[in-house]
């Protein structure tokens, strides 16, 4: 049988892991497809950076083009990264008929509905298993897996860098820009952290995994994002004393009219198996009306992790290919894809039990007027905890509310911090319990 | 498009769920598909019995045979467990050119292979997402979702019974015949449990994960069993103390020339994932060459959530059929299934740590008795707790051994148990780390 030609354009880290297993593997996945999958040209700007892996310089060419121009290759991998330049390089393969794989979760994040329309049209198919969390089957699992199923929430820590450094900090006593540090000397962390400790990076797969819960467009915008970089050692501390470990969470939910659609640092539950995702390690845990409560739980990136789910794609492209299957599971598994979003629940509308560490100066009377603003606000208080009066100007109030709606949470902390007895901005946390409120039918 | 037409035959606790599924959520699958999925007969020999849910009488038979003679029928569901005459229906429905769908893992560990190689003869294909771990998708992300990896480990809670079961002994300090009891209460034991609490219903599973991971004909009778029903809580309270949860664990291990396939009650360290997959809840903690350690959680039997992997079945084989797709995926997932079996490693080659608690009289020596046989058998002492002498005729002596040959703990114990001063049988447990052994390329 003919075999299957890859075209890989991107030999960094990830790049390195497809290249190593379809070279040292080879004889595997000819067994299990009944044809060989072939590694053909590998194309980088520089060949010249010692990689961890050799590769028959034959193989190698600095011009993508070099690929796309090759009427042998099947299917191109892109892993360059980046949104332009691999957007242009996925539009153009796509337009000449080649399969596309990618782990890029920005570019499907911001362009991933053009490019599934364009490979509709073309009569392609983009895998892109790799683009959320590394080798976890976790697309496949959306795609097929779960597909009796209506998702109802999803709550995923999909950020290795940020759950490193939230672990370090929870284990360490370390400060946020302590275990940054460490994230960056261990290789965990960029030298420009950002997207990763901001949020956006999480957001990114968040929409993917949205798109494929709901069936409908990735819609990156709609998602609210707080990132962990405000965080502070003491947070993480009140929160075990609550009973609570601090997370950085891609939350979704569907009450059947509107989805939530949010990123932030969250409190779950020490005892919760998310609580306990810890280091680079990423992890879903999605409730669905039959299936009930899943836990997806891998590494979340790197070499070979991700090569593990680049090279899964191209297997299940490969079988297509060979039994001259066209278009046979569409990119988000569902054939008719609704046209229009979901709509998204504002953060106002917002209804959780919340965390607040408020910087109160030591003086009598603060702790009451604190909790008649909130009073006013319909925010009903369930523990606090004030620590000992100390030599400090201001001493934290740390509290835990019942059930209340975000809108009037703004509107008493805006009141609140008004106050000449509170020292600077409160610290406003939100709390969950997935899997919690989900009820299988 | 032509509708895809499903007979399911057996109308029980899963039955209902499938049937529940295909008749509440019809209009998503018909979304998702492009066609429609339609429940057109359902037999069971009781139809009597009230359900949790209603069908339309005119879609109900006693007869499976209608099932199997109607034309329009393109998949068989088969839920009614048990071997014999489930075999036969399987069969039957394999030679009439339809897809079968089961959840029967009982017909697989023992005719599996029989099945899946008729079905390849006859072109169609079999659907057993839900015959292991219920809605978690186990058997898709071994078969696709992890294709890319040399599986190097598996480790299993395979029975929500079993699982139940210890939870509570561990939990509450209940005696393993209370703990049963309040699993038949709840409805999560059957009146004769021995299936679950034996290990058998756990090796049925590993059974069908281990030809899925090494692409290997199923051999259920390759596999070491021992069940919990001998556990005593005293060992539950003894391993916590060394740091340890007892879990039934099924067990596989590749060290690239044998495999290990053992299923029996294990200690596994406390902070470890796997120990705190509690209540009826299964998890599988596999690790790939590739992806590293991975672990899939979720309810391992139920209604809906093993409704949920049938139906997912059924989905994925209703593309094929509405694309004219035949015998795209091979039911273990590789073209070139190796005809041979792997060599299975014997009990007595294992090397890993041990649990002993003898039950020793109290009289000085006894210890020195003891450590001298094991030294003889190169079994060296990691950790010794004595508890309290008291008015007891023994006491028992608890021990963790460094590495050791099974061959060589079980003549030791041998010579032990005939000491005078040993009242009885020496108990053995095995120590596991999942995912310590594995090393990732």
């Amino acid at each position: 049988m003919k075999p299957v030609q890859v075209g890989l354009i991107g030999w960094g880290t990830v790049g390195c892991g497809v290249a190593r297993l379809l070279t040292e593997s080879g004889n595997r996945y000819h067994q299990r497809l009944g044809t060989q999958l072939i590694l053909r040209k590998v194309a980088d700007l520089d060949l010249e950076t010692p990689r961890p892996m050799n590769l028959d310089p034959r193989l190698l060419t600095r011009q993508a083009q070099d690929i796309l121009d090759d009427p042998e290759i099947d299917i191109v991998v892109e892993l360059i990264g980046g949104v332009d330049a691999a957007r242009e390089l996925v539009m153009v393969a796509i337009a000449r008929g080649k399969h596309v794989v990618t782990a890029n979760k920005h570019l499907l994040a911001l362009y991933g509905n053009e490019i599934f329309q364009a490979a509709a049209q073309a009569g392609v198919e983009i895998g892109f298993e790799g683009s959320v969390g590394g080798g976890i089957p976790l697309i496949l699992s959306l795609r097929q897996g779960l597909a009796a199923n209506r998702i109802q929430e999803m709550f995923g820590i999909l950020n290795g860098t940020a759950n490193y450094i939230l672990t370090r900090m929870a284990a360490e006593g370390a400060s946020f820009q302590q275990a940054l540090q460490e994230a960056q000397d261990q290789g965990y962390a960029e030298a420009d952290p950002s997207l990763d400790v901001e949020g956006t990076d999480t957001a990114h797969k968040l929409a993917i995994l949205m798109a494929l819960a709901y069936g409908v467009p990735i819609n990156f915008e709609a998602i609210a994002i707080e990132g962990i970089s405000d965080l502070e050692l003491v947070d993480l501390q009140f929160a075990r004393e609550f009973g609570y470990q601090i997370k950085l969470l891609a939350i979704t939910r569907d009450d059947g009219e509107r989805i939530e659609a949010r990123v932030h640092p969250t409190m779950i539950p020490l005892d919760h198996i998310l609580a306990n995702v810890n280091g680079a390690y990423n992890a879903v845990y999605i409730t669905g009306d039959a299936v009930g409560p899943i836990l997806l739980y891998g590494q979340g990136a790197g070499m070979m992790s991700t090569g593990s789910a680049v090279v899964a794609d191209l297997i299940e492209l490969a079988r297509n290919l060979t039994h001259g299957i066209k278009r046979r599971l569409p990119a988000l598994g569902i054939e008719h894809v609704s046209q229009t979003n979901r709509e998204v629940k504002p953060l106002d509308d917002l209804i959780t039990n919340y965390y607040f560490r408020f910087a109160a100066q030591d003086r009598p009377g603060v702790l009451s007027k604190v909790a008649g603003i909130l009073g006013q606000n319909q925010i009903s208080i369930a523990a606090v905890i004030q620590k000992g009066r100390g030599l400090q100007e201001s001493v934290p109030i740390v509290m835990i509310t019942h059930e209340a709606r975000e809108a009037h949470v703004r509107q008493a902390l805006a009141a609140i911090d008004q106050l000449p007895e509170i020292a600077h901005k409160t610290i406003l946390l939100r709390i969950e319990d997935p899997g919690l409120d989900a009820a299988q039918i």
